[in-house]
This record gives structure tokens, C-alpha cells and sequence, in this order.
């Protein structure tokens, strides 16, 4: 990886010129809006009739006016905006070693999901050698489509010191350049490019229903982004730092997913992280650059937790209503403004009658079919 | 409904007037392509190392060049294309009546499905009483659904002598005009409306792309839609009559479904129609008016029917990879450019190497997770 000393600095300038050296290789993918959801949105729980989950008193009172913009990163390439990442990385240390150097020694990174795939791809795209070290438990279909992007798969046990030893020894081997996940500021910046698009696109969006005779604010007013080892919040956060735009954290909080949320109200980093959330995107513990960034009240406005149950309900809506097919881990956000009633409260009274609109990053949408089964099957066939 | 001898005729510019009666009613809705199923579908069957159904013999060997232009009518206003139809026929029907006649009479229909749910919205959009007779069977989701809309929902048995005499005693006592769901050149001429704007959009993303230095053909070569009833597909026989543009049929083959392809082969129209196909929007025979336009060789190229399992296949290619959520109906689109070999040999044949530019009609997303478990549930699920 390009060291981090002489990487741009995070700042709101950094992402968009890494926007133009990545735009050509990426997707801007599409920013959608529902009404029917907008409608849910801007009810009460408590007066809604349908996609309340179960196991939710619905005591809910909130009813702040919202008026959602999706931002379809389970359309960008690969499935999922790992691929910002990536490719910017990638393009970063090709900047500062040259490409026969990185060609010659290639590129290694430990990830048995999205950004195993991102980062095959980008290597792949420049003619790079990628090794990845998946672990043996893997799913079959993401180590195909690890492979499939022509990288060189390396299994290895499942805990961190396990991948660790054998991301150590594919370094020493073929001195090949770590890209890490998330902790780095290159991926930072690159994963808070869709921001830029998000805000242009909505703008116009806007415009457009402005045109139609509809008046409305001209502009987003937050943007609500998953957090799991925080890489793509933080760039969010980077992104949008000095636009007025409010930015949020949605995290699950089954297990102790909600590390960042928790650790942002002790004022200390939580290092490690066990939840079996089916969130999987959203596993891991904060990074510590990452850290540095969302622990900084200009920049990130705070973060919200939801149940299983909850961001299940609103993978149901997304799919169902939206048409959206997208993975649990990206439900959270929509998950957070239709049912944490603490957001909601704040929406409410923050952005009184006119409302707010907010920006929600649908940030991957690699599941399966199969997966969704296992969710949504009737436990009793006895329908 | 409007008398249908004083109905527009069937042609290109009855299609462009509806389609501007319409416009301000419905949404125009997205048009995406997808690098993954295009590299599958010119791939050849028995080359795939993915993509394909258990059941089918790999021995596909026709490779034709595709690519392909997803109309995502799921995410049309109610979820699906029938919007288009029912707007144009209510305006129709004001335009001759006068709109405080057609308040004080109302409009009734019987469905169970997407048809009822447009009906209501556009009788809601008018402030016209709408009476819908569903089946007590129907599922709760399409009767909330309808409900919703404000519709009046008077159950009645599941056969269609039931369901007409319901009809027949509402129209008795109110006097509501039927608002049949596809054998009426008013819903034909309506839901043709959506080839005028795939036409445009497909040629707007292939500009795009020439813009980025891949030449290829400047305009979409043919064109796939589902067939049920017929109303859809042959009203985008009527729109792009004339201009070059081929269109084919879609159809499941299970239990018969394939009636249309069927009637073609034997030269006369089947009129009854008893299938349990998952493509459940597909399960009614075609209409009379219908038939006389899919049986006219310089409107319709063929159609191509499916089983049950390609079907599955390309519905879950299209949640999977293209990321859209789809009704089985929709899918059976791109479970014939995917998997049968007829209509692949013909591209292959047609086309040449240069390919073709394949609009994919994605004509409604109206299911649930419910559904999708009961159709990918692991079989060994004890069920």
C-alpha cells in the first residue's frame, strides 16, 4: 500500500481528485426514491399499518418528514462500493511505485468478502497479480468470484492471527504490497466518492420535482451510511465535511455489533468484536483511522443502532416496495430512519414541518437467494 | 370503458398520443444493463460454468452475441407495467363520458393481481369510485394492497362465472363501466406505451457508450416481452411496428402455460388456459384482440417458452447479479435469451458476429421475500 505518510490528506479536496482518477473504472451508479416508502417514513410507528417488524412496541411517536435517496452502490461494480476502495488504492500505489514495480511484486490482502473481490478486480483492470487469503470457511460462491476476477486464492484458518501469518509469508514470498480493508487512507478517500455523486445526484433529483411544481429544500440535508470497520463512513464523513450536509451512522446492535456506537459513548475505541449479526458486512471493530475521523463532532453527527428484526423489516421493504435487491448489511441505514426512534426524534425536531432529505447508502448487494430463504422462511410451514 | 368502436386505432401514433395522455400519471423508468449477464448470454450454454438450471443438458452450443437492455417496469407506479393501461383507458373513458359521469358511475374490474392495484390507483388519481371483485383466495398483500388505493374490494368465488356474476351485480346496481384487463385496444394501445420509451432510452445508453469509444450499433435490434393475456406484448407489437425493431413472446411451457406459442403453431387460438406456473402473471390464455395482432408476421417474430427451472435460473441471474428484484413473470424475458436454444440459434444466425442490441422487458416486481423463500428453500428443509 502507498505509505500512509505521504497520502493526501483527508480532506474534502483528497476525495474529489480521487474521484477523477477512479471515475473511469467505476460505475456512478443510480440514486433512486420511493414514495411508497417516503410515506412509511414520514408516518409514526405507532399509526403505521404495515411494514412494522414483530417483535416492536409500536409506541412509536416520531413523525419527522423524510424524503429518502438511495444510493445504489449494490450496483456498482462487484456488487458493492468496495470497489471505490480499491481502485483508488490500487491506482495510488501505482502513482508512487510505478506500474512495473507493483507488477512485478503484486498485490495481497486477507478478506473473505466484497473486498476480496474489489480488490481482484482492480489488480485484474491494471494487470497486476492479487493474492487473497480467504479463509477455508468461506461461501463457495465468493471464493468463485474471488477467482473468477483471475486472483490467486490462498485459504487459511479463520481467526486473525491464522490469515495473518499467511498474509506474512505470501509478503515474504513475493513481496507483495498489503492492501488493507478499511484502515488506510487511501481507501478512506476512495470509499467517500459515492458522497460526491450522491449530493449531485440528489441535487438534481431535487431540481427535477422542482420542476414538476413541487418546492422543496434544493439540497440533501444527511446522509445515513452503514458502519462496520468504518472505512466508508469516514470517507463519507471527509467527503461532506464543510457542506452542511449531516452525516449518521447505522449499525446493528445485535451481539455487540454496535462497537462504534458504544465505544463513541464510552470516548474509547472498541477493539474487538464476536456478533453473529446477519449484518456480516458490519462484523468487524472500527478502524483506528477511521476512529480519528468519526470521533470528530464536525464530522460526523452520530450513529444509530437497530435489531435484527429491524433491519429484516426493512430488507423486506427495501425489496418488496423499493424493487431494491440488496444485502442486510445495507438495510441498516433504511433500518435507522424507519425505526430508531431516537434519529427519528431528532429529524423531527431538528427539521420541524419542511422535513429533511436524506441520503441512504445501500451499500452492497451481494447475497443470495438462498440467503434470503434462510431469513424470510415460514419457521412453521403451517401458514 | 371507452366503446371500442370509437378506440384509436391500433398503430405506432395511437401508442405516441397515449403515451403523452399518460406520462404525467406514470413513472418512466430506469433502463439498465449488466456486464455479468451480458457475457453470460454470449456465452454458450455448454461453455458456462455458471448461470445455468440443474435440469438443462449443457448442450447449448448456439453463441450468440448480446447485449442487453433491462426495462425495469418493477419499478413502475404500483409495481408493475399495468399502470400504463389503466391510466390510458380511464383517461379514455373521461375523454368520451365526461369526468363527472365517470364519478358518478365508477369503474369495476375483477383480478387478483396487478391490474386490480392499477385500476384502483388510477380511479383514486381521478377521483373516480372503483369496485374491484378479487377471489376470497387472493393473498392478503394484493387485497391490502387494493384497499389501499381506496378501491371497493367485493370478493367473489375463483372461477370465472363466479367472478363475472359479481361483476354483473355491480354493474347492476351502480352502473360502473368494466375495465377489462387486456382484451381492449384502449389497455393495448396503454401498455405499449413503455417500447416507445425503451426505444429511446437503449439508444440514449448506446450514444453513452459510443461517447466512451466502443462502437457498436446505434439502436436496439429486438425486443422481449412476456405473454399472458397479450394486452402488454402486443401493444409493443403496435408501437414498434414499422420501425425495424423485431419482437418476440415469453412464455413458461409448464402445464400448458405456453398456449400463445401453442395457438401460433396450430393456427388458432386457445381459449382455455389450467397451469400452476410460478410465472403466475402468465396464466391466462391470450385475448381475442390480442391475437389478431401477435398473429400478424410483421409485428411479432415468434415466441419462445421456458420451463420452470430456467425460469428460476434467470430470476435469480437477475436478483444476484443485476441486483432487481422481479415478479417470476418478468423473468421469463431473460430465461429465453439465456436458455432456449431456439431463439438463440436464430441471434446467433441473424446477428453475426456484430450481435444484437436486446431490449429485456422486466414487467413487474410485485412478490415477496415469502415467495422467493418458498421457491429457493433448500429442499432439505423438512417441508
Amino acid at each position: 500500500m502507498a505509505n500512509a505518510s505521504t497520502c493526501p490528506p483527508l480532506t474534502r479536496e483528497s476525495v474529489q481528485t480521487a474521484h477523477k482518477r477512479i471515475e473511469q473504472y467505476i460505475h456512478r451508479t443510480p440514486v433512486v426514491t420511493c414514495e411508497t416508502l417516503n410515506l412509511i417514513a414520514s408516518t409514526a410507528q405507532s399509526e403505521r399499518h404495515d411494514g412494522q417488524p414483530d417483535d416492536i412496541p409500536s409506541d412509536g411517536t416520531a413523525k419527522p418528514q423524510l424524503r429518502l435517496f438511495f444510493k445504489c452502490e449494490n450496483q456498482q461494480r462487484i456488487g458493492a462500493f468496495k470497489a471505490r476502495g480499491a481502485f483508488h488504492a490500487l491506482g495510488r500505489l501505482i502513482e508512487e511505485e510505478g506500474l512495473e514495480n507493483v507488477r512485478q511484486k503484486g498485490v495481497v490482502t486477507h478478506s473473505s468478502g466484497n473486498h476480496a473481490q474489489a480488490l481482484a478486480l482492480a489488480a485484474k483492470t491494471h494487470g497486476v497479480p492479487a493474492h487473497i487469503v480467504m479463509p477455508t470457511i468461506s461461501t463457495p460462491s465468493k471464493i468463485a468470484g474471488t477467482k473468477s476476477q483471475g486472483a490467486n486464492v490462498i485459504f487459511s484458518g479463520s481467526t486473525s492471527d491464522e490469515r495473518e501469518a499467511v498474509v506474512a509469508e505470501v509478503i515474504k514470498k513475493t513481496g507483495a504490497t498489503l492492501v488493507p480493508p478499511y484502515d488506510h487512507p487511501d481507501i478512506i478517500i476512495g470509499q467517500g466518492t459515492q458522497a460526491l455523486e450522491l449530493e449531485q445526484q440528489a441535487q438534481q433529483l431535487i431540481a427535477d420535482n422542482a420542476a414538476l411544481g413541487i418546492p422543496r429544500k434544493t439540497r440533501l440535508d444527511a446522509v445515513i451510511a452503514p458502519i462496520g470497520g468504518g472505512g466508508m463512513l469516514s470517507g463519507i464523513c471527509t467527503a461532506l465535511h464543510g457542506t452542511g450536509i449531516k452525516v449518521f451512522g447505522a449499525e446493528p446492535n445485535f451481539g455487540g455489533a454496535n462497537d462504534a456506537e458504544l465505544g463513541l459513548k464510552q470516548g474509547k475505541r472498541i477493539e474487538k468484536v464476536k456478533t453473529l449479526t446477519i449484518a456480516d458486512g458490519l462484523r468487524t471493530p472500527v478502524g483506528t483511522i477511521p476512529w480519528t475521523i468519526i470521533t470528530d463532532k464536525d464530522k460526523l453527527s452520530g450513529i444509530y443502532s437497530v435489531t435484527e428484526e429491524q433491519i429484516k423489516a426493512a430488507l423486506r421493504l427495501a425489496m418488496e416496495r423499493a424493487k431494491l435487491f440488496i444485502e442486510p448489511s445495507a438495510a441498516t441505514t433504511l433500518a435507522v430512519v424507519l425505526y430508531n426512534e431516537e434519529l427519528r426524534k431528532l429529524v423531527e425536531k431538528e427539521a420541524g414541518p419542511e422535513g429533511w432529505n436524506v441520503g441512504i447508502v445501500l451499500s452492497g448487494g451481494n447475497t443470495t437467494v438462498e440467503a434470503i430463504a434462510k431469513l424470510f422462511a415460514a419457521p412453521s410451514k403451517v401458514e
